[in-house]
């Protein structure tokens, strides 16, 4: 089809409606988002995934797009549709996940799935203001707060309005969209895979957009050409068989936290280097037109600093673009009895860490936590992947638990490839400050599906806020780049061929 | 006095008294038992623990010892007392805890407070059976489940036993007791001394009998001349100011965790040697008397291995009771997000350890938490006594929270001091196997404050079994140790002078 080398893209008229259409309309679509967001969708639910989905078919289904609903046993559903085109010269493939991370934390202010709208975001003393009524407007700077609002449900607001303006605007879409809307992204999308050879026949596309992640931390549109893959694991190593008084025994039974600290502080050093055994050996190394992209990137680091709150980066040299395209190794969480006011003087049975490895170009999962493994071996440990039996606890000083959790590689499409022109450019339109193209996200999609079943090259549109707590308490998605996703959506379905 | 001087012990005909009294009553005395743990006593619960402050000046009132309250405001209250005598010609002080640890484990088998039998400890396949009826008996094996049950309820029902034994076998009491039960010791004791100072006129006693802790492993009863002291801190390291995600920013922003984990693995070697520069430094060596007591005591740590359930000790050569005359450094627990179903994606946004220190003989309790935070400073740390401001999170690479929780110093009575032979024997009878003489307990309690205020010699006289899961979940107390201790106290009172 080769679409991408015989257009030049001129998006102007169908960002104007777009634009004209969510000034006018913006209290119908933040109220109607507001709804959306109101669903539950941590992932693994799948009742309250289920209930998704039904709303996100009723809202395509109304606006002509014939949609469908596969579903495997105890699994949440996928969605495909098709929206069709009036002399439609492109397809493009969008790929939205519709389930959240969990909402266990304590620190929400408000609740998850009760969405509130700031003024601003909560550390600029952001206060909850009502949604505004019919014809009401919201500064730009507003968010919206609820689990998902910018990951990932953001682009599905965003795709509905600019269908709607255009609409409203009586312009004719020229591209036809296929959805792919996944319910089990949060948990690893187990069955994406399995998903895509049920349905991939009806899924030839000219180009993949994944729409899921933040734009630049400068506010300006990017269009992001990897992911890092992703694997990790749960480590337990094992003290007494019960919690021992720490008086009578402390010093003399082995404490398993403090085994657990020493393994940890083997693995990484205070310079945030991995000092496992052949961690970087497999890497793809940065080629030419990398280095041309990331030299074009806007420095990111002291942003980082001042937004994120933290005192110095793990490598005291180095840029963050360099950290993406190396895996990494992430304590997520590390457990063993209590801390504060449940602190009880004990030696712990046992102590857990989970850990996360984003894996750059090359890493094979699977090798990779063999590296680990191996690690935990040679520092004298036997590496169970079970419970230690009562004999084995009472033979071996040192005892490990190794739960392997096999992720899936990353992903990256060369910062050359034309097909990515078109839509950089309509970001570029679309957005403030000109487009970034970025080699590889920090985050983890699993893109490598796309290539070896859909067989289509793949690039990431986000539109959602960097600074948007994905993953953790107090998710928000900013107003304005809800209203940069509406008018880059119109100006991606209005273009001509 | 000196009554110890003159006086030989000859405990057998009070001692027949009492095992022919707990056979024919063991009904009565296991129920009554059960109804006095049957009352929560979680340490800082002040309401729950005068609840058992009343039954317990019940208890000894109907047997005839004036009994006095005092209490602080929001404190739990201290109970004293005295026990007459016929013609006594010596005083014993008696102090027992009624406070117990916190219950959130969730490995109770049954309610922590609902006392239950069974008829072997848990690990050996006890199973629950009925509390007898008059006149039925249980096997010594036999087990009482509930929190308290051996630390430190486990004296009141000895002693109020051996009152009853002698009552109805006619036999004289010639010892006078002089009571100091306190209901703050699992919360560190802290108003002990200043109760002391305000009640310490009517506290002259010839000497102290701690009656707290278990007897010696191999069950023979024991008489400890010492205990270790105590300190600990809660250290925080920070990362960013909120939970980051871990694909973004994972090898880029500090991972506290990680931070925690090396910060520990400097201050304790896989070998159990505390690192921290002076930490044994002040510790008052082992002299002849010492030495020749640790000479005589039963080797226990084989079966300390296979009892507790772990492959291999702390220090790989040495023994156990050369590791309770130095102080410890124990990780009692541990925290940073989450493990498990509930982990995320993130980087914590700080990481936190509890840690106790078990003082020897020597150690000031200020000056090795001084140790501790000057070790976290040479690391690079900046060790503040509060949460950082955003500013300083901006500032720093290295930030920590130091918290010291300065408790009290070791106490140690010279092993060969003669107010012990006495009880020494009296132990010695009541008891199978023969005496142990230890000279430090691994467990803290606050003897500096009797020798410091109330000027008198002290030693420990535990009647637990040393498996009792003490502070742990399914705490539990042997029948045949409550047997124990009513011989011994039947043997302790009737003794003449």
């Amino acid at each position: 089809m080769q679409w991408y080398a015989r257009s030049m893209f001129t998006p102007g008229a169908a960002i104007e409606a777009a634009r004209r259409y969510r000034t006018d309309h913006a209290a119908h679509i933040l109220r109607d988002y507001a709804g959306f967001l109101s669903i539950p969708n941590v992932t693994g639910d799948v009742a309250a995934l289920e209930r998704n989905a039904t709303a996100i078919v009723d809202a395509f289904t109304e606006r002509g797009a014939p949609m469908s609903v596969t579903q495997l046993d105890g699994v949440a559903p996928i969605i495909t549709g098709r929206l069709p085109a009036v002399e439609a010269t492109r397809t493009l493939g969008v790929y939205v996940h519709y389930d959240g991370q969990p909402v266990d934390s304590d620190a929400w202010l408000s609740g998850p799935f009760e969405p509130v709208l700031r003024t601003a975001k909560i550390e600029q003393d952001g206060h909850t203001i009502p949604f505004p009524d019919a014809g009401g407007n919201v500064d730009p700077d507003a968010r919206i707060y609820a689990r998902g609002a910018s990951d990932d449900k953001a682009p599905f607001a965003a795709i509905l309005g600019a269908v709607d303006a255009l609409d409203t605007a009586g312009i004719e879409r020229h591209t036809e969209l296929v959805f792919l809307f996944e319910g089990e992204e949060e948990a690893g999308s187990t069955h994406l895979r399995e998903y895509m050879q049920l349905i991939g026949d009806d899924l030839h596309v000219d180009l993949w957009l994944i729409c899921d992640g933040p734009v630049h931390p400068t506010g300006r549109p990017q269009v992001v050409f990897g992911v890092r893959g992703y694997c990790g694991f749960e480590l337990t190593v094992y003290g007494p068989e019960r919690e021992l008084h720490s008086g009578h025994f402390g010093n003399w039974v082995p404490n398993p936290a403090h085994d657990l600290a020493r393994v940890l502080a083997t693995c990484k050093d205070d310079s945030g280097n991995v000092l496992i055994d052949g961690f970087y050996d497999s890497t793809r190394p940065v080629d030419d037109a990398d280095r041309s992209a990331i030299a074009d990137l806007p420095p990111v680091e002291e942003q980082y600093r001042q937004d994120l709150g933290f005192g110095g980066h793990e490598p005291p040299d180095g840029t963050y673009i360099e950290q993406l395209l190396r895996p990494t190794f992430n304590i997520r969480g590390i457990h063993a009895a209590n801390t504060g006011a449940g602190a009880r003087n004990v030696i712990p049975s046992q102590a857990t860490v989970s850990v996360d490895i984003r894996l750059a170009a090359g890493n094979d999962p699977a090798t990779m936590l063999e590296l680990v493994a191996d690690h935990i071996r040679a520092l004298g440990y036997i590496v169970l992947d079970r419970e230690p039996t009562a004999k084995e606890r009472r033979t071996h000083r040192h005892l490990a638990r190794f739960l392997p959790d096999v992720g899936y590689p990353a992903s990256r499409t060369p910062v050359d490839h034309p097909a990515a022109n078109v839509i950089a450019a309509a970001a570029d339109a679309a957005g403030d400050g000109g487009v970034v193209r970025l080699p590889t996200f920090g985050g983890s999609v699993p893109l490598h599906h796309f290539s070896e079943v859909l067989d289509a090259p793949v690039v990431i549109l986000p539109i959602a806020n960097y600074d948007n707590n994905q993953h953790a308490a107090n998710e928000n998605l900013r107003v304005g780049n809800l209203w940069y996703g509406i008018d880059l959506w119109a100006a991606l379905l209005a273009g001509e061929a």
